[in-house]
This record gives structure tokens, sequence and C-alpha cells, in this order.
């Protein structure tokens, strides 16, 4: 007995620090994420993650003070620099520095560097460590979005236009001006609503739509030139509700931690003690224009709007699990591509289904019943969340009839498939394989050699 | 025979009074419309109709005079009391009173009240009988929105998110803030084109997109800060053209007497002599800044463009119709679920086509061929009738391919049941029942448990 | 052998002058182009082309001097006059006359004009004479817009309303008033985006939607009210980013010499010597705010894009060309309209693929597969052109699901007919006619009958 002990603890204290070993030898190659030794991005990424991929421009050799590179850029890119004249950092006030383009992309034009937040944390220390706060609370989150993202199997396996698309915005993690853009960097502009939404738009997270179809949305529209942008976030100082106003009150750069309901993305019990605690700090921020009575009954409609949309989702994924189970899903497991990325699938294939076996699969090479659920949950099930969150009645209704409609197409997919499945038994067996179809589709093809 | 004449007066002597006693009756439910003793709405409803449900917070005892409630409220709910204070209400000008929470809400903090527009009438008489007025021209009109709507059997039939997603808008009717918001109640704003379209906004009366996609739109979205709301809306006084310029002019408050086409729900005559007096109102309204002839030919387009949505709609509905004289629609009327509401139905099943025979069951629970109907008839044909109407050419395209589409799929699902049809009369007669799908679908479902 | 030269010589001195006398005359009808003796517009066509179908109202007689029209219109369409009375017209500037409403419209009230570009380049010459130099690049361009679009074979096959629809957009070619909106004809709201997208939005051409979902586009939403837009469009002078500051810098009338892919209708050779001028040309409108290199690797993504989307392409149209190849196409080209302006292919008619061989097949009365083919090339391939070079990124990626799920369709499609056409083969021959579905479908049915 005793011996096993010991083995079991040797293999331990091995395999630890070789899964350690691994991970930072998978991340180590030319590419990026737990995948890099297998694909690399777009140039255009050296933008979207500058400390791994940006490459200094070697037009120009030399040191050059702040003040230089103003006088050669007022010529060469003069809308930077007038945006930087524009900014606090020409102009910080009495007694402070002002900050140049040397303080944040170094002074040797050889070797210039794109900020990420470790260098605009020399200076907003505090803001930052707020951002990066949100990692406590997992994806999805800010902090995460770029690592989290390049970390999965599926963008190693995505055409690179896609990735760039889907990187463009992940890169808020990475970089600070997806918010506050260059080179005024400022704060005035990034409360408003227009800062958030340049990512925060279309399906599946249709926050654009639903808040400017909101009665919130509304009222920013019509009074958004009448309110003064460079007010603090605070209590009575906005007669707008934005998002910033209601997602960062009081200027506070974590916005993971009042997340009831996980954007959609998991059932939850909303009413957990923790849930509570997240459920008031909602009340205290509405309560600046509603009763607080009145805030919490519409976060109990967001409870109500969350059942009646679990219930559908499962529903559909039972009747997928089903049809898996016996064996009527087309293709099967063999005749679909495998993640490139997953050796073992190779071996052992598994008739994944859409979303919820993984996200990959499901956006390209399914079948219509599949497309169907992950048209529900991607798309539908997570609109009718951002509109009901966001005060979009309309859209509501419209995304969970959309749901339901996916629902009856699914189940009149499924009992043709049955009949079909039935039929088969009868005479020849399993239908005949499908053919290259979906092994050589589109998402195979286009991507495999294009990574 | 005379004695039948005494029995038929005595029989309507008696049904009259019963017919009111039984609406009486049938409306004091716990619940609104004529259906109020089968089902009840959220708790948010509460607020779109408060004074059937809204009850007072219960917090806090006593009465307070109108200053008493700034002083507390500052601190408590400052955003309302900010726009207060910037409102006509808080500084109304030399002679006149302060009007304070109270005067709206009372002064019973145990008995607040949420106001309704006959609170509004008090000092707002004009605007609100203006308003009023509308039930004159039926339904749809804003001041029926909410009666008609609770009334309706279908609204007694849906989920409960939905009817509250509806209702939201239909409380138009029963509360003034949907388009002055709280607690400015600025005329300035409500003259924008974004308090409309909070509510006029998406399938099926996308007055919002097809506003702002219009030359009239453009123009708004680029000249709109040079305007000065404050104006009154009358000729001459605004260079942007907006939905309250041109359908509440000079400030009337009775948007239903010139509309000539009823929004595209009925085929109508357009030349009648009522309608030729309600184009020379329109035609009036266009010279502001148009040529009256060009605006006379501009409605004359929009007559074209009935004629030929209505051919369209037509066909459809004869294709229909003569399926289901043939028995060929399939789910047939006993395969499908009855209104709940209709104890009759249950009895006498009838084969409803869409919205031409009832407009729940063409939401959920169709068949293919009436769901392409429905949403020929009801997004399509709507979205094109307001494009048209609005200026939004693009779009007038874009709906009529999108009907012609919805026609062309029709046909050939038609040609399809036929062939069914014929086929199964050949062998085993109709076709097997389709089994539980349609009558326990996601609209029954989803639906009879919440109510 | 002589003699045949000289019979060929003679042949072709009649012919070119027979073709253009051929052409005069087919213009010369009471309708638009090429096909003007076979279709009229709508009467609001009057507006879009008023040199060929403006009529002047007969309500007044008399000559008037332009401080007399202003007299009577103050009354009669203030808007306009107050319009009138904020341009440049009604106040040039120092030693400069005032230009009334007779300068443009003539002084007979009886012989009224709509002016065209030719009239403003009384004063305009410059910006007119830019404007003209596009017909040097063919089409797409905003000067032949007009010319090519009522040339087309299926604009006289089309709905009048959707001919309408079309057209109001086409007139930028014969009234500069769509983008200087009338009677301002401000300089400073022409610059705006507002003013390009009135046309340019919505399929096959979203420049609104990927615009204004693009970084650029939020920028705008947010800084657009602190922007002087009485600035010439030249570098420096704009923080915020727009339709007119890229593609119209220094206020170039001329939008058709920087195009490098042809807008996603052609496939090109990216790296011409002349698309390197056209790189060059963008770079450096670019670098007014970006590194060369950033914009030039920016282009490079777009070349990558149009690749990717071309393979898509081409793998679509082989499918369909050989089904076509093989007669598998349903209907044949016996079974579908032909087109009514071409007298030839009533003898010899011939299975037209989508856009590929004819676009006004490709909206109407289009089998399923040709269908997915016309959206995967009209809608999302331009769409993704569109998202790709506007920096729309999610945009990009939406787009391209949508190829793949048109073509995935479409090889499950092509695979059904193939099946078909065996079992066909094998039993009765070629299917039976599917009847006059098709041939009296609603392209032809609500076309031909209203033209």
């Amino acid at each position: 007995m005793r011996r096993y002990i010991w083995v079991t603890l040797a293999f331990t204290l091995l395999a630890v620090p070789a899964g350690y070993a691994y991970v930072h030898w998978a991340k180590s190659g030319p590419g990026a994420g737990l995948y890099s030794r297998e694909w690399k991005p777009e140039a255009l990424h050296a933008y979207w993650d500058p400390d791994r991929f940006y490459q200094s421009p070697q037009i120009l050799q030399g040191e050059f003070k702040g003040e230089e590179c103003i006088v050669c850029h007022s010529a060469v890119t003069p809308g930077i620099v007038n945006d930087w004249r524009a900014s606090r950092h020409a102009d910080p006030g009495q007694g402070k520095q002002t900050v140049y383009c040397s303080a944040c992309h170094g002074s040797n034009h050889q070797a210039l560097h794109m900020p990420t937040p470790k260098v605009c944390a020399q200076c907003h220390e505090n803001r930052v460590a707020q951002f990066m706060d949100e990692k406590r609370y997992g994806f999805p989150s800010h902090a995460l979005a770029m690592e989290r993202a390049v970390d999965a199997k599926h963008f190693a396996d995505k055409p690179k236009a896609e990735v760039a698309a889907c990187l463009q915005c992940h890169s808020v993690a990475t970089k600070c001006d997806s918010c506050h853009t260059r080179h005024r960097f400022s704060a005035a502009e990034a409360r408003r609503p227009e800062s958030c939404v340049t990512c925060h738009s279309g399906p599946p997270h249709p926050d654009d739509d639903s808040y400017f179809a909101s009665a919130h949305g509304k009222k920013y529209l019509a009074e958004a030139a009448r309110q003064d942008w460079s007010k603090p976030l605070a209590k009575g100082n906005y007669a707008v509700p934005t998002c910033a106003y209601c997602h960062m009150h009081e200027g506070r750069h974590q916005v993971a931690d009042k997340t009831i309901w996980k954007f959609g993305l998991l059932e939850v019990n909303p009413n957990t003690s923790g849930n509570e605690v997240r459920r008031a700090a909602w009340v205290k921020v509405c309560s600046d224009c509603h009763e607080a009575g009145w805030s919490a009954q519409q976060l109990k409609g967001l409870d109500s709007e969350r059942k009646q949309a679990w219930v559908k989702l499962y529903r559909a994924e039972h009747l997928l699990k089903d049809l898996r189970g016996d064996n009527l899903l087309h293709p099967g497991p063999r005749e679909r591509p495998p993640y490139p990325m997953d050796a073992m699938e190779k071996f052992l294939p598994r008739a994944r289904i859409g979303y919820y076996d993984g996200q990959a699969s499901a956006f390209y090479n399914t079948s219509p019943i599949e497309r169907d659920y992950f048209e529900m949950w991607y798309f539908a099930n997570l609109g009718a969340y951002k509109s009901a969150a966001h005060g979009d009645a309309a859209a509501v209704g419209h995304w969970h009839a959309a749901m339901d409609q996916s629902l009856a197409n699914m189940e009149a997919r499924a009992k043709a498939l049955r009949a079909q499945g039935e039929a088969e038994k009868k005479s020849l067996g399993r239908r005949a394989d499908p053919g290259r179809l979906w092994l050589d589709g589109e998402y195979t093809m286009h991507n495999r050699e294009h990574n």
C-alpha cells in the first residue's frame, strides 16, 4: 500500500511542474496563446497585442526628446499631434510635467513600442489596478478578453480575417485606447456610450441596439448635447443614464463584480447571497433616478426572463442529446472535421452539439438542426438577455419569438431525423456517408490552409 | 305574430343590460381588460397602468409638503430632483405657483400615486383633451393603445414577458411621460424624434428606421444641434422635418385625424372625400418646404405603393383560403391549440389563417406556410408602408422584394401541400395526426402555465 | 479578295452611323434610357431627372425678379426661404451678387426648371468639372449613376415603385442637392457623413452600418459636436475621420480615382502599378492620424479579405455552372420569363445564373439555389467588402460566415438536384414542367402590367 502512495506522490511532483513547463513551452511559439506553435495571426495583430507582436518601424534612427517628436510629427501626422495638444498630457496643469510621445512610446525611434496598460499604469496606477482586478471574476471580463480568446482551441482554427475581427475588440485587455481614443485620451469621451458600443454591438451582444432602443438610450440621444461630460460619474451628476454611469459607477474600472446573470451565458441561481449583494448594488445605482422598489421589480423581471429562456434552451439541448444518444445526428462524429488542434479527437471523435459542446463547430459546418440550436443559443438567447437587461422591451419579444421559432424548427427536424432513422433501420442500416461535404466544408477548407 | 314581437323585445331589453353587466363583471377581476379574471400581468404592469395596479410603497408614514419632498429626495434620488429643478414645474414664471412632487403624487407617503393623464389635465386641460379626442378615430391611436390591447384575447394568451414588452409602449395611453420624460417634462425634448422612436421602432412599425434612413432623417441628424427646439411646431420655425413637426403640427396632440391609409393595416379607397380632406391637410404641412404639386405627387406615389401591396396580400390570402377550403392546411383545426380564452373554440375549432383570422396564432405554432403569410403581412407589408410613407426609398424595394419572396415560398409550399393531399387521397386518407407538436408547442406550453 | 475588303468597309461605314442613329432613336422615346420607348417612369421621376421629365407648374403667370420670389414664398413656403436666407447665396460677401431663386429656377413662373449640375456649374465650374471627370473611370461612379441605371435592361423590367426607389439615389448624377441639401447648400453640412449615408446605406452597400460601427464612426458620434465643419477637408483640420475626409480629400469632387477593389464587384489584381499608385494615395490620407506602415498593413488586410471572398464566390459559381451544363437547374431556360426587353431571348432562352449572368432575374423568380448565390454575391460579398474597407471588424466575420452558410446550402441543394436528376434519367426523363409559377411569378406579373 505504502508503495502506491510514494508512486502517486512522485508522479504528482513530476506532473505539476511538467504541466507548467508544457504550458510555458506551448505559449512560447511564434503565434499567440496555448496554440502559439500551430498558428500565427495576421500582421494587424501587432497592434492588438503589441507586447507580443509589435515591431518598431526602422525608417529613422536616433534618440529623440519629446519636443522633437512634436516638431516632426506636426508635419507628418498632424491629426494626432492636434489630438495630443488638446489632451491633458500636453497641458497637465500647474506643477505637473508635460507627457510627451516619448513617455509612452520610448525615445529610440528604432525601438518604439505601443503602450499597454502597464505603460499607462506608470501614472494611472489606480484605474489600471481596478481594471486588472476583474481577473478575479473570470471571463467574460475586459481584463481577460485577449488571453482567454487566444488560448481557445477554436481561435487557432478560424479564418484569419475572422480572428482579426474578434481580436480587434478583445484587445481591450491589452491597450487602454480601446475606450480612451488616442491621442486625446479624454475621460469625457470615454464616458459616452459611443466609446463602449464600438465593441459592444451586434450579435451576440447587442448592447448597442438594446441600449439605444430603450427609454434610457432615447433620452441620451435627445439630451447628450446638454450634458457636461467632464463631470465624474457620481450620483446626481448625470441627467442621462449611460453604459458607464451604470456599469462603471464612480468611475471604477471594474465592471465584472455586479454581474448576476453571467451575461446570459450561464444559468444561475439569482437568489444566492452573493447575487443579493450584487442586486443591492444595482438598486443603489438605479435609485439616482428611480424608486428603490421599482428598480428591484425590474431586476425581478430579468430573473423571470432568464428562467423562461432556460426552459427553452434546455428543451432544445435535450432534444439534441437524445438524437445524439440514438446516433441520429447527421453528419455523425466521423463525418465532420475534428478540431485541428485536438489530436485526441482524431482517435475518439464525438458528436459535438453546437455551442453546448464546443463553440467553433457551431459557427460553420453544422447540420441544420445544430445551426438552429446555435442561433437560438448564441443570438436569440443572448439578444433576449441584453434586451431585457437594457430595457428594450420590443426586442425581448422579438428574441423570445425567435427562440420559439428555432425550437419549433428543431422539433420538426428532429421528427424527420427520427423517421428517417427508423426507415433506415428497416432497410439498409445507417444512411450513406454524406460525403466530403462536411469534412472538406468551408470552415475546414478555408482555415487549415491559411493558418 | 304579435307574441313574437313581445318576446324579442323582452329579450332585447334583458340582453342589453346583461351585456353591460357581463362586461363590467369581466373587467373587474384582478387582472386587466375583458379577460381580467383569467390572467394577471407582471408586477411591472403597476407602472404601465398605475390607476389599476400601482400600490404605494409603505416604507414611510406621514403627510409631506412639496418642499419637504425635495429636501429628502435631493439625497435619496438626486437625479430626478435635478430634472425637476430644470423644469418649468420648479420655476413656472412670475405669479405662478411652483408645482411640487405632491401636486402630482399626493402628499400622503403611504398612499402615493403615479400620475395619469387625468392628473396632468388639471393644468394641461387642452392638450389632454386633444389627446383623448383620438378615441373618436378608433385604434390604432395613442389614446386607445392600452384599452384595446388588454381587451384583446391574445393578450391574455401571451407569455408575460412579452405582454410586459407590449404594454411598456401601449402605456402611452395611461401616462404622459412616455413622451415628456419625467421629471423635466420638457416640451423641447418631446418635440424631438427620439421621444417618438422609443416606441415607434422595429417591426411591425419601423418608423425609426424609415425616418432616419430618409433624406428628412439625415437632415435631422446633421442639423439637429443648430435647431432651436423651444420654438412651437409652426410653419417656418423648423429647418428639420421631424415626427412631431409633420404629425403634431402646431402642437396638436391629436395624431389620428390625418390618417389616410390606416397605417397599412387596412385596404382603403384613397380617394374618398374624407381622404381628400386628409390629403389636403398633408400637403399643407409639406408645403412649408415643398411645392404643393410635388407633395401631392408623393402622396399619389403612396397610393400606388399600397395598391401594389394589396394585390400581393390578396393573392396570398386566397391561396391560404383555398387550401383551408380543401382541408389541406397542416396542422388542421383540431391539431392546434384553441385560444385559451375562447371556450367556444374548443367545441367548434376552425383553421385560423395567420393574421387574417386572428393575430396570436400567427406569432407562434403556425405551419410554415402560415408563418410566411404572417411575416409577409405583418413585417414586410407594414414595413413597406412605413418606408414609402417616410421616404426611405431603398427599404420600399427591400420590403416589396420580401413580399415577393414570401409569396413565391407560399406558392411552392401550397403546391407541395396539394401534391401531398392528392397522394393521401389515393392511399390512406388524411395523413397521420402531426402529434402533440402544435398543441403543446412553445406558445401553448410557455404561456398557459405562466399566466 | 479585294471585293471583300470593299464590302466589309462599306458595311462598317454604314453600321457605325446606323448604330448611333439607333441609340439616338431608342433614347428619344417618352421614357428614359436605351429602352425609353418601352417604359415610362413614375411621375416622381420628374424630380430625379428634371432635364428630361420636369414640367413647370402652371398655377401662376408672369416673369418675376428674385426679390419678388422671396416676398411671395416667405408666406407660401417659409421653410425653404429661411434655408436660403441662411445660405451664402443670400449673403455671398462683399462685392458679390446675391443669388436669388430666379438665378437657378428661371424667372418665368410658367417655365420654371429644376437645376441640374449644368446650372450649378455656372458658378461652381471647378467642382462640377471634378464631378464629371468621374465618367472617365466608368461605373460605379456618381457621375454615371443615372445614365447607366436607366440604360440597363432590368430597369425597364422592374416594378415602378422599385425603379423610383433606385432612382432617388441614382439622381446624384443629375442634381447637386443630393448632398448639398436645398436651399442652404451648405458645404459644412455636405462634409458630414449624414449627407453621404442618405444613399450609402443598407444592402448591398452598407457604408452607413460599416462606418458607424467602426472605431472611426464611433469617434465621429462622440466628437462631431466639437468639430468645426466649416474647415476645408485638409490635413490636420479634422479630429474625426468621415466619408468626405477620406474619399473627397481636399474637397475634390472626384471619388472614383482611388478605387482599388472596384467596390467588391470585380476581382482585381491588387498589385498592378495603377493600384500601387492608388494605394499610396490612400496611405497618404490615412497618415494624417496613422503611421504609414500601419495604414499599408490595413490595406493588405483588405487584399486578403478579397482573396478569401473570391475563392468562395468562384466555388459557388462553378457549382452552378456545372448544374447548368448538366441541365439540372430548375426552372430551366424555357420555364422562366425572358427579359421583356430582350427579343432575342424569346428565341434563344438561356439558363441565366443569378447575378453572374444578369442581375434582374436574380432578384425575383429564381430557384432556391440561385437565390442563395444571389444573396451570397450581392449581399454577403459586398457587405464583407464594405465592412473590411471601413473597419467594421465584427461585420467582416458576420458576412463571411453568411457566405459560408450560403455555400453550404448551395452544396446541399446541388447534391439534391443531382440525385433528383439521376432518378429522373432512370425513370421518366426530365421532370415535369414546374408549371406557370416562374413564368407568371411575382416579378413578371407585377411588372409587365405596370410598366
